[in-house]
């Protein structure tokens, strides 16, 4: 530390740092806040002086005040200030149109230090060529930054809609125990040793889901928190260890009232957030469509380029590439390109190669000129296969179909990745539009190949459609009969009562009308080969509340990281935590995970091995 | 299950069992609920139907729908049901006034069982003489009781009034990381297993704070947090493993700033809650005031019988026991009873008795009669120190005078317990005043004989006051002289920036001004026998971040379970925590802790031993 003479207190703020205007012209007023920027002009000083709330320019003149302007020749940025003095207009010609402050400046009469800074290791600007790495490292410095302090500040309004469009509707906020029973199912669970009970584990909850099903057997019928849930995976870009869920429980309702109540959150907080009016109720689409029709079960549906299935019209044609594939029981899909007829060769080749990066083998062309369709491959389809592919794409004069083939299970998803790079790469995604859906109707199960047995799309807790229990008896039958699983087994016809909301291509949300009978529970269990003895050990005492009368039940959950992101436009759910984890799940500020004394490990009974 | 034909879905509900009134009256509407109570009379099934929000009675008459009412007589208590009918008034004399549904009835028309329920192991009543531990086994139907509901109501309101304040005053709401370093100083930590990093551990926070002076760091400037903390100690009647904290943190203030802050929270939670005006500012009292007057650092200001320290007054008596204690250095203080001259042999039996079980030796009484003091030890003092005795206490006629004799680290103790005995045995205590105060001027640090060494009383960020880094300095020197702390060193003279919120004798609230530079945190360390190093590896990550800017902040933190517990005049934290621990830290719902699989103790590295 230099030899400045820094006080442990300043003079208190009469105003922010973001407050003052040409109203406030000859007030005297003292700011608090950091030294953003120094300048030195023809011998007088003039910073920028910095809060939250804004910036406001300070002038320290040799002629006005000697002795604080030679205090002020100390100042670097960072430095944090008590200044005050009078609030005086700028001088002609270098008002600040972009700053709220920009009218006027503070001529300092009065200075003190109250705490000096070391040369920062980046830049406190809002653009800033850094690694992640070494922000995360002095995230104290990186939060400086305007566009963090804007996203938290985001974050925290967003969360305070949320709490008052619910807390209007009568939902209880209640909280659920973060020290909770390890039930694994699905992700991994961080578990945290007893000390008390020698090698017994809480778990850290993966979601409230039990407690608030709980709740509602409890009678509290409309239930929410903004809650923290933990998973112990690989993480991808977009996860985190410990990330936070809107989480919504109501009793007494179908999936209508659900849509109602979360359409108008996201209404609320479009509108309160972002002054956009959004229209609802919010259009839907089943999962089936939502598959077949633009490979994604959260399509983005801010352009078009639907996948269209030809393979009935194709069928029978001299191509052998897709005659051999249909006959082998592959699709052919495609979809229709804009007026991108003109493409050249080379673009053809690149467009080929996006396609075989998305999961296809190959891309088959048609150009749109007129009535007709142009392509090398044109020649081995019959006329009427042609005209019928026209039709089917309703193609006009100018655009250009695409096609591929694989086998059913693998086509959607290539085409889907493919629509979605294809709208970007010809700009066909509107930026500025909300295009939000229900996606419903999921499956009830999904099968895993690895362990030969069905696994709960959603969660095990979802109910399936009333007309669908009967799969659900009918494929325990067949598993009765077979003695086990096979993928063909009739539960896989199931559907669930759950629901996704997809904006512009993301899930933001996602919930399910639940099981409210111990028998269909149990019935649910069975289906997805987890014994009586195992459920009864994880669950329960879930199926034992469900004895003492559990009323029908539903919810929902919003993933809030993921919403701030979208909401502040953020490219990382990064940008909205205070303090993230590395992808390595670790904290480069202060270095955790670490290193726990021999102490601590004894009291736990534990043994690092 | 009986023969009854359950269904999945009945009507949606028009009205909620809280609802309706003489104004409904011939509407026809849908409840949905849980049968409260059920009586046959003359033919005719009376339900008393009941949600979160109130009960109504429902009407079963087989002269009105024969078919309805059959299904009717199969109800049982806690079936959940949908019904349907018209609103009728209830006939003459039946209304009931206690039940703002209680001039009205539902003649049904339609009933659809939901679900079924079996006899719960306790009737779902308001006063219910139950042990706790079957309430906590079967929380679900235990928060189905009406005080329950109303609790976590009382709750929900809470949380959203206090964010609604903060939220005014521009507070941000933050969320500070759960998977956190171990930096055990005070408690124990809960310790997470790190998968990805073997050996090495998270910590589950005891309290957001390094993360908050963080947030300061950064610039925040006014922070907020509604957040559970955890702490792994040996668990007391009110302390829960995981508890909830409302934290605030604020820049560029001093302790006033946090006292008007803190105290328009509480005016207003009063207000909003419980509909009483609490008058600020609010009485401060230093700690020494506080523990001399009243033994205590949280002391009931509801009532008097402040401690009067007599020692001077009765020294050099011929009172054997008073003057060898004097002798060697005790103190005789006490309080004087008002108007329980009258009190009886077996009454001071009794009072001497309850003196002894708070820590005292003995009790020597004197009867105030008219201008004397009567007492069988009397004689032994002089007139002159009688008189004074008389004055000391104020003393009017009918009064009675109780000492006792200890030494002066544990005489206040003593006193401020037998203060509060008093204070409820004579019926002192006007339950319906809340008297509410800061306590001020903590000591910074205490001795722990154990650890011959000083601990933070507060926590190791306090500040000290200005006025008293100079005893931290001359108590560095003596250590460095003395190469040992010692007891008497000055730095026990330092007192803190610390502030604690009393109300009624509890402890609402508590904070502190924190340290801002990093020399004077250095040298709090090194007060507290933390050597550099081991700060560094702790708290480098702090230190560092003071190095590059940190205003001046402070903060304090409500233990908000405790505040919901006062608020709703619950004897216990459990009975405002949906899902409470026992005292053995286990969840007896879904009996967490508990053991987990082998392979998820492999992938943590971990053996139990």
């Amino acid at each position: 530390m230099s030899e400045t003479k820094v006080s442990l207190r300043g003079k208190k703020r009469t105003h922010n740092c973001g407050e003052l205007r040409a109203s406030d012209i000859n007030k005297a007023v003292t700011l608090n806040g950091w030294v953003d920027r120094r300048r030195d002009l023809g011998g007088v000083i003039f910073i920028d002086l910095r809060d939250r709330y804004g910036k406001t320019q300070v002038v320290f003149a040799p002629q006005h005040n000697e002795s604080v302007y030679q205090v002020a020749k100390q100042l670097r940025g960072e430095d944090v200030i008590s200044v005050s003095g009078k609030v005086e207009h700028r001088p002609e010609g270098t008002t600040n149109q972009n700053l709220p402050t920009g009218e006027v400046e503070v001529l300092a009469d009065d200075l003190v230090i109250l705490n000096e800074a070391e040369t920062p290791p980046f830049p406190i600007d809002s653009d800033i060529d850094t690694s992640e790495d070494l922000r995360l490292r002095y995230r104290y410095l990186d939060l400086r930054r305007e566009p963090m302090q804007r996203n938290l500040t985001t974050r925290h309004k967003m969360a305070q809609v949320v709490r008052r469009y619910l807390d209007g509707l009568d939902f209880l906020e209640i909280e659920t125990p973060f020290l909770m029973k390890s039930t694994p199912e699905g992700a991994r669970d961080y578990l945290v040793p007893s000390r008390i009970h020698r090698g017994k584990f809480y778990a850290l909850p993966q979601s409230p889901q039990t407690y608030k099903q709980i709740l509602m057997v409890s009678g509290f019928d409309r239930y929410f928190q903004i809650v923290k849930c933990f998973r112990d995976e690989d993480l991808r870009a977009d996860r985190q260890p410990e990330f936070t869920q809107i989480d919504i429980e109501m009793s007494f309702i179908q999936e209508e009232d659900i849509y109602k109540m979360a359409e108008g959150l996201v209404k609320t907080l479009f509108k309160e957030v972002k002054g956009i009016d959004i229209k609802t109720p919010l259009p839907r689409m089943s999962y089936d469509e939502a598959v077949t029709r633009y490979g994604s079960d959260k399509p983005d549906l801010r352009f078009g380029l639907p996948i269209e299935d030809v393979t009935e019209t194709l069928r029978g044609s001299e191509f052998k590439v897709f005659e051999s594939a249909i006959q082998s029981g592959s699709l052919v899909c495609g979809v229709n390109l804009p007026g991108q007829a003109g493409v050249s060769r080379k673009q053809i080749d690149e467009l080929t190669e996006l396609a075989k990066s998305c999961g296809a083998a190959g891309l088959v062309y048609f150009k749109v000129v007129g009535d007709s369709l142009e392509s090398p491959t044109a020649k081995h389809f019959s006329a009427e296969q042609l005209k019928q592919l026209h039709e089917k794409f309703s193609a006009n004069n100018g655009d250009l179909i695409l096609l591929v083939t694989q086998p059913r299970g693998r086509i959607y998803q290539t085409l889907g990745l493919f629509r979605l790079e294809l709208g970007k790469r010809f700009g066909l995604i509107d930026e500025n539009q909300n295009a939000l859906l229900w996606v419903t109707e999921f499956p009830l199960l999904e099968w895993s190949e690895d362990e030969k047995r069905f696994a709960a799309m959603h969660h095990p807790f979802t109910s399936p459609r009333e007309e669908d229990v009967v799969n659900l008896d009918n494929g325990l039958k067949e598993y009765a009969e077979k003695k086990r699983w096979l993928s063909e087994n009739s539960v896989n016809k199931a559907r669930a009562r759950a629901y996704d909301l997809v904006w512009n291509g993301n899930e933001i949300a996602g919930g399910s009308i639940r099981i409210f009978h111990p028998e269909l529970q149990q019935k649910m269990f069975s289906c997805l080969g987890i014994s009586k003895e195992e459920a009864e050990k994880k669950f329960g005492f879930l199926m034992e509340a469900f004895k003492y009368g559990a009323p029908p039940h539903g919810g929902i959950a919003f993933g809030f990281d993921r919403l701030v992101m979208l909401f502040t436009g953020s490219k990382s759910i990064r940008d909205v935590i205070a303090f993230p984890k590395t992808s390595s799940a670790m904290s480069l500020m202060d270095d955790a995970p670490n290193e726990v004394s021999r102490d601590q490990l004894i009291e736990l009974h534990l043994k690092v091995i």
